[in-house]
């Protein structure tokens, strides 16, 4: 590390760039608006897949693979879908490039265009729906539960690296249901599965709710999705799980026979959740001297370092080291000891604080002869010097102690950044003064909505599905409102 | 199912495309040359990438995750490269569709061209060392040893699932050292990785050897493969370790400071399988009533069926069944209990023996009574009744078994398909009459090897990395020759 990290106070978007670059998390590509996702936040990455993965298949699903390109005439068939994906995708129009006969070096080759253009996926309903047409003939074929983990592309003017860039990974599920009220069940069953993951891996609290007509997916009936709040106090959507009532089926012309013999279109749901999630986690608990990382999530949950002056001492520290290496793996505890002579301790010890490894150990002389080992907490920055018998008792409390604790002080911050405001004065100085989930009366329109929208930047993030009825009125209009719903700046 | 497979001696081929969809392991998908990977055979994949993946990371590789897209200039940088895949690729050269202000529907926006293109990865050595050359400064940043998991597009033009489609997924290894021995060991070592879980994990018996010239990965200084034989007697690629010496370092500019100081160019391999492996192992090993699976790549290792006249009977079978099933879960073998009534057991059978679940326990009323089970196996296809008592260890013995001995006939078979043949003569009858490996002397020149080529079709597969040294002469132009190669016609 040449210098420290900018402050979060100073410049929270420059303290996030720096952080991601710094901590070897991921970096902008020579391609306009698409990242390297490097080693270590690949690392990362890999645990949130695989957890969320599990419970995808918990939950009865199946993951399979469809294709990359979509041609363009699919993406026209769900009129509101080629709406809300035509004006930023990628366009493939030519299978091949030449040498230029005029010595122009390579180019497309002219002779090579394609009957019918294909777009790059932006989200694969309307290849997995002409493909489901296919497949589901009668009743025995439903449900209907796959995902797929794929790279999608949308076209983003503005990128801003793992919160919007041109090229994610993502995973999408896509399912088709014999009734209405199964369909509206899974939305609502992988919105709690997202949520889950989200409390229980990310230690990230959010907000469960339903998207208003204006941020509804382009195709759906309805749009549920969990929301979460950033240290900056703007919002992050970090989920979504829609409702596609028979749109798609519609578009694509997917019937079943039901029991009764009568011949039904089919009702579908989609759900994703992308590297956005990636951001979350760096915004949502790192600091000003690195990323903090909840311990589920943790590449590499416990490093040892090793203070010694010469080969002997070292010798000795490593032996009592390497046992408690073996017995945190056999616990499943992810463990480094870097005994490497390249840089010194102090330089380890903010090397892994960047990187956000939740325990640290630090063995020296004196704690070789005391049979101590000092203990170094990354999410509190807080160390004390233990007796090494029972350390590893202490190791598997200590992470799931941090991983609890991540929780709640980011849910702690979330309440303290909760406000409710009452009058559009109120809500426009609660919004510039401090921002955070602001709870308003809304008459329910859109008007209203894009109003406060142009003239606040704030949107509705949801309408959540835990608001009590509350007789109000909006704070914009004045007319009747029922609950309250989530306004906040967002990214 | 309706009715049988078409028969391998009948018609391979079809036989092979008609497995692959009932089987439900994938289909062709609406877009031109691309597959759609249904969910059994995702399965089968996602358990070649867990192997993979975890052999990747046993030798000190991470992974990590570079841009889809290559900027039409990148790939120009390698003459050898953008001359291998300029062909076929697919080419992006707009970001968004519009509406046709004449009513022509949704249309490419011809405002929003790019202002280079850019290729959708054919393989990604050209991104990734552009992006190495900011990451290796000196050779205490080397080795670097990444892979990436992803999919990749070559225009194919005539495309068969599996085997070659448009679009494929694969793994890629890209890795940079600092001396040409640390390469040259690396791109062994990951043979070696390959050839291990081919025989180990594929049950696939595969020849390590050499490329020639003609058949180099187009960059590289040196090709490693391992070859496998089919049961129509055509060879199969099944994966390719580069050596591409400093080639892409000079393109890319890659440097790095030595320990004394000096400049010199980064060494690089690259390395990858693909879902190619998907078809290898259905030819492989399968047979005329369909998928025969090595049990370490099953994904129901056993099936139970039940087979009952009235629920009460099926309760009772149930009660001791499940009981089986807890046990054999423990042991980590994946187990089906189907107790579905919307099938009759015989139907059951059939389907479960198309798609290759390797060991299938029967129990009906007299097995229940007498204490035994009915044990079938799937790739001899032979069955016995054997006591239920012990029969967990009884099954896990048996699934090691049919690993061992699906490999065992793989290797026989392909023993008995390796030929010698010291005159053209008798290269050609071998060729026509048996076709398999046929082991010649060839003069080392690309000309005879062109021309045995567009005379017999076939290829020079690989020079064996453990073929002896014997003094011979080329059965083409009669050159001398000091060593054979092996020839096979190739998918």
């Amino acid at each position: 590390m040449s210098k420290g990290l900018p402050t979060r106070s100073e410049n929270y978007s420059e303290w996030y760039n720096e952080l991601v670059k710094r901590a070897d998390l991921a970096e902008n590509s020579p391609v306009r608006g698409c990242m390297v996702i490097k080693p270590y936040g690949f690392s990362i990455w890999e645990k949130m897949q695989r957890a969320l993965d599990d419970m995808f298949k918990d939950t009865g699903h199946s993951n399979a693979y469809f294709p990359l390109f979509i041609p363009k005439s699919f993406l026209s068939k769900e009129a509101d879908h080629v709406e809300g994906f035509a004006k930023e995708c990628a366009v493939v129009t030519h299978y091949r490039l030449k040498n230029d006969p005029n010595g122009g070096g390579v180019i497309v080759d002219p002779d090579a265009k394609l009957e019918e253009e294909l777009i790059v996926r932006p989200t694969s309903e309307t290849v997995i729906w002409s493909t489901y047409k296919n497949w589901i003939q009668s009743y025995r074929d439903l449900p209907l539960l796959i995902n797929q983990w794929a790279n999608v592309v949308r076209w983003e003017m503005r990128t801003r690296i793992f919160l919007r860039t041109s090229e994610f990974l993502w995973q999408e599920g896509h399912t088709a249901h014999a009734t209405q009220a199964e369909a509206i069940a899974e939305t609502e069953q992988m919105l709690d599965v997202y949520a889950t993951f989200a409390e229980e891996w990310m230690a990230l609290p959010v907000l469960r709710g339903i998207k208003t007509p204006n941020e509804r997916f382009a195709g759906a009936v309805e749009t549920y999705c969990i929301e979460a709040l950033m240290q900056d106090n703007k919002a992050l959507q970090a989920g979504t799980s829609h409702f596609l009532g028979q749109n798609f089926a519609k578009a694509f012309d997917v019937k079943f026979q039901d029991k009764e013999g009568g011949l039904e279109y089919v009702w579908g749901t989609s759900w994703g959740t992308s590297t956005r999630l990636m951001g979350a986690l760096i915004m949502a608990h790192s600091d000003d001297s690195g990323l903090v990382l909840p311990p589920k999530l943790a590449p590499i949950q416990v490093v040892i370092v090793p203070i010694y002056r010469d080969e002997e001492q070292l010798a000795k520290i490593s032996d009592r080291v390497n046992g408690l290496v073996k017995e945190l793996r056999k616990k499943g505890i992810s463990v480094k000891f870097d005994d490497s002579d390249a840089y010194k301790p102090g330089y380890k010890f903010a090397e892994y604080e960047l990187r956000g490894v939740p325990v640290r150990l630090a063995m020296g002389m004196r704690d070789f002869e005391n049979g101590t080992v000092e203990v170094a907490r990354r999410d509190t920055k807080t160390k004390e010097t233990l007796p090494f018998d029972g350390i590893v008792d202490h190791i598997a409390n200590l992470l799931e102690e941090i991983q609890q604790s991540i929780f709640n002080k980011a849910l702690a911050y979330r309440e303290a950044n909760s406000f409710r405001a009452d009058s559009y004065e109120e809500f426009k100085t609660t919004l510039d003064e401090k921002g955070g989930f602001i709870y308003a009366h809304w008459d329910g329109t859109a008007e209203t909505e894009d109003k406060i929208k142009e003239e606040t930047k704030a949107t509705i993030r949801c309408i959540p599905l835990d608001a009590p009825e509350e007789e109000g009125t909006c704070i914009y209009s004045g007319k009747p409102s029922s609950r309250r719903v989530v306004f906040a700046r967002a990214y």
